[in-house]
């Protein structure tokens, strides 16, 4: 047994807390090697000298994937006491070995010290994301290209609607008025978020070059306009989450500017990372700055002054605008200490808030409850494009890839993980996908089907299409006869789908059954209790005929896309770039 | 090449800032298997268009030890901007593969997105335990224990001063006017730290059963007494640590005795995990309780009421006696978020006051800069006691245990890690030894020179027996006959020697030359810039002749514990249970 291969560690996303009485242990082994892993466990305090082996319990993990070179088992436990020492035997029909804190044993170690200890499961300590982020579905608008909905408040110069191509410069006069104007169409689309790139006072079009936090970019409105706009949209069902731009400010924030003319003698030079003086605005720059652009001078956060500056804005628009969360850009380069305030901050005076992190890179250290509530999901995103829209990964490597990224963090985070397929920063997925719109449905079908809560980049849902910025950021495209409107009905199903079954926005467990690169097949399922959904999916420009798994044969199936009651056969036949999804009521299932 | 067993992560163990520009990387790969390492790496914003390949800069990194299955690498970088990417490059002699954060290559990937990534060095998020700390050598003492110094204070029952073996419910009369009375004896030991064990308001002779933790206990003296305590250990150059029993309370705690009388309608019942009512304090009660004791109520540490109370009780004992750290009980139970707040609200009254939790497992999470300084070092407690005094492990395997205990922790951790042979809550080192005082030395010997700040429990210095509580808690004996005075004089001379090579209090790197389960000898080394320790020692009853490595044959050294210079020869003799510490000059050193 490669013992080299296996790994856990305590209050890690191998061993978390999923409620107040719940936890997950999670292994990682050689793949395709141990057969049967099982929890061995008992109360810390337990010591019965009569017994020659401390632990008391016994449990039986699941399989949980592979990623390629690793398998992954997980089970859950109900500590009577909410303390836990444990370890694990494993067996690969040849061998059986016990793995604690302290290594490998071949018999299991009677000193309970030797083992794994998770010492208490403290509620002040859960990751407890808000409880409406499961049932939302998210839709995100970059205000300057959505809707022109007061000409009045165009900028100087502006190009008029979806007119010409957006250039790094373009203004279209896209505002909060047009956005109300549209609520009816986002209503019937079915989202039920709203996510709003910066709104505030900025001189860009994208306004991440914040001049003043507490205010509104006139060239979207006033803070009336913008009041009834969450208004409107509370009253529709839907969250609206802001973008907090909070590692770096714009080069005309007056704080920067004062440091500028003042140099050391400003009130604000500590509100800055600056190396010398004079502050020299070049490239680069002579402070520090988001990437080299001297434009955006990043924020000492640390500086007592600045932070609670900072969080006097995250306070404001909650308190003032009722607003539901906050996305946080470039978040990874803000010191965790930060956060920390901001989140205690936030949920203080908004207890379900969410807070969703801009981190491209694996997250953890920022997900482990006393920070944010999710990330933007880019791992998977380009697992996804990768396999559908770039083909550059093939379908095993898709599973393993979205198996490693699923067991980076724990189950508690990835229900509530924000999964997108582009947004503003990367080329639309129907560009990435070369035009090929049933690939593009193939990926939101994934993107909707696994753990965690979708969100569209507008125009998606219409087919729009763009390279990177600033092809991504065209403006919305409102004559219906220019949009897909088959696209659109594709995803409002989606949308709808994902409503009518609540497991679709919940699933616990998720399966791959196939992954098949010769046909560039796969099958996965999605379980939670008794009901299981199977999603086949055809990657590929031939139709193929793809064979049910043994054990759902002669089942009964509900194709949730059509609403067909069917028999599952030996096989079935799947279109070039098609999907069939079955629902399958599962008897006699161990529920984890 | 064994891709399972390679394993990193930023922002842990494996990746972490250790001053404001520099940052430690580590990788662990199988063992005796990978040659060579190298880091790659780069800034996150340096994009060449010209250059194939992303990376800019490369550096190899060192060899730091093995744990028996796998070898760890460790380099340090300093990147310009504080961010960094990076990559691995590894090489065993046959294949050359880089390993990222999205898997194995065989060439170097062109997108610097698939590599790792440390968004940002925020200085706010920094480990920074005191600096003090590195230069303390610790004491141990059980105030009821130490020295009774005055007859007045004796609770009622005591027994004369060591006239008998404690019981667990004996009283000697120890207190704070004992302790004065021996600073003299402790600073011409040398110690210039000493931990007491609770001192506050509580029944017991150990008082982690706590009735007021604003009071001093009667029995140990008055708050005037133990302000003069803390002003002549400050006076001689000597820290105070106190300990902080905040998992639980006493039985007769006020407030507990509050939810007793008056169940439901107390106004204290939040401060407590209550299970029903009427509270029942039976075996095992319906709260939540230390293990299975309704002796010992845990605190709600999450209820607000609690924190302000404990949280003043904090600063309560550094704004009024001027303590210098808090050894934190039971610190595993305990919420994080409480700790955090805890560590600000410490801080922010004396920065540089010492954290020290009570974990005795793997203790990461509450050692990322955010909770505590240190933890007592149990695990290295306890390899050191298997392979020298119970001699249960052969000396590779101390070697490896050394090793993987060392690399679960940042080297920042290490440095100030609190390493002790044994406490009030273990045998006596002496007793564990089977009574021979070689063997201790060789343990002290290793304590002290490995790195983290040593501890003495109180009596261990001159050989005194015991074993688990009560027989560990035994008064000191002051009988100068009836003290081991030579071991007294060799823990005077290894504390001194520690004050004298200020590298033996900041070693940055330990090495295992040699680990020889056959002759019972190891030999490591310890370095510091251009200065290397060679630690011999012979872990058996029989005189053994030692091969020097040949890397050190015909070089000078500094004997140091007779001061003679000698000439290494091949090969040296070491007595049983002897031991030889050479101090040698290294020209040509990479200092890492």
């Amino acid at each position: 047994m490669l013992k080299e291969a296996v790994y856990h560690r305590p209050k890690s996303e191998f061993a978390y807390a999923v409620d107040e009485n719940t936890l997950h242990i999670r292994l990682k082994t050689k793949r395709d090697e141990v057969t049967k892993v099982t929890l061995v466990y008992g109360d810390p305090y337990d010591f019965d000298p009569q017994k020659k082996c401390w632990i008391s319990t016994q449990k039986e993990m699941s399989f949980n994937g592979s990623d390629g070179l690793h398998d992954y088992w997980l089970t859950d436990v109900m500590p009577p006491h909410r303390r836990l020492r444990y370890g694990f035997m494993l067996e690969d029909g040849a061998r059986t070995l016990f793995y604690t804190e302290k290594g490998f044993y071949t018999t299991a170690p009677a000193d309970s010290s030797y083992y794994f200890c998770f010492p208490f499961l403290n509620q002040a300590d859960l990751f407890s994301p808000p409880a409406w982020v499961n049932d939302t579905v998210w839709y995100q608008i970059f205000p300057e290209r959505f809707a022109n909905g007061d000409h009045s408040l165009n900028p100087v110069g502006a190009a008029p609607w979806g007119k010409s191509e957006p250039a790094p410069e373009s203004f279209f006069g896209g505002d909060f008025q047009g956005v109300i104007d549209h609520l009816d169409y986002l209503e019937k689309l079915g989202i039920n978020g709203i996510y709003f790139t910066p709104i505030f006072k900025a001189p860009s079009n994208h306004k991440y070059d914040t001049i003043d936090y507490l205010e509104i970019d006139p060239q979207f409105g006033d803070k009336e306009t913008f009041k009834e706009l969450v208004k409107q949209c509370h009253h529709r069902g839907m969250r609206v989450m802001l973008d907090a731009v909070f590692n770096h400010c714009g080069f005309h924030f007056p704080q920067f500017q004062d440091v500028l003319a003042n140099g050391e003698a400003s009130a604000y030079k500590d509100w800055f990372h600056l190396h010398s003086f004079p502050v020299k605005p070049e490239s680069p720059p002579n402070y520090d700055a988001f990437a080299y652009t001297p434009l955006m001078p990043k924020l000492n956060t640390a500086n007592e002054e600045v932070k609670q500056y900072l969080l006097k804005v995250a306070r404001y628009w909650i308190e003032e605008f009722n607003i539901d969360g906050w996305r946080l850009d470039v978040a990874n380069e803000v010191d965790h200490a930060f956060w920390r305030e901001f989140r205690d901050t936030v949920k203080q005076i908004k207890p379900d808030a969410y807070i969703l992190g801009e981190i491209w890179h694996d997250a953890m250290p920022w997900l482990q409850g006393d920070q944010f509530d999710a990330v933007m999901n880019y791992p998977l995103t380009t697992a996804i494009t990768d396999f559908f829209a770039r083909q550059t990964i093939s379908a095993s490597e898709f599973a393993h890839t979205v198996t490693a990224v699923r067991n980076r963090y724990p189950e508690t985070v990835n229900r509530v993980q924000f999964n997108l397929l582009g947004s503003h920063d990367t080329p639309r997925i129907l560009t990435r996908s070369n035009g090929n719109t049933a690939v593009v449905k193939l990926q939101m079908l994934v993107q909707f089907t696994l753990p965690g809560t979708p969100c569209i980049y507008y125009g998606d849902e219409i087919g729009m299409t763009g390279d990177n910025d600033p092809g991504c950021r065209k403006c919305m495209i409102w004559e219906e006869e220019k949009q897909d409107r088959e696209m659109l009905a594709f995803v409002r199903r989606l949308i709808a789908l994902r409503k009518e079954y609540r497991f679709l926005r919940s699933s616990e467990q998720l399966a791959f059954i196939a992954a098949d690169d010769k046909e560039d097949v796969i099958i996965y399922k999605l379980t939670h209790k008794k009901q299981e959904l199977l999603v086949f999916i055809n990657n590929s420009g031939q139709e193929k005929s793809v064979a049910i798994p043994a054990s759902y044969q002669s089942r009964n199936g509900l194709n949730i896309w059509d609403k067909e009651q069917v028999k599952l056969e030996e096989s079935l036949h799947l279109p070039a770039y098609g999907f069939l999804v079955f629902l399958v009521e599962q008897e006699n299932r161990d529920v984890i």
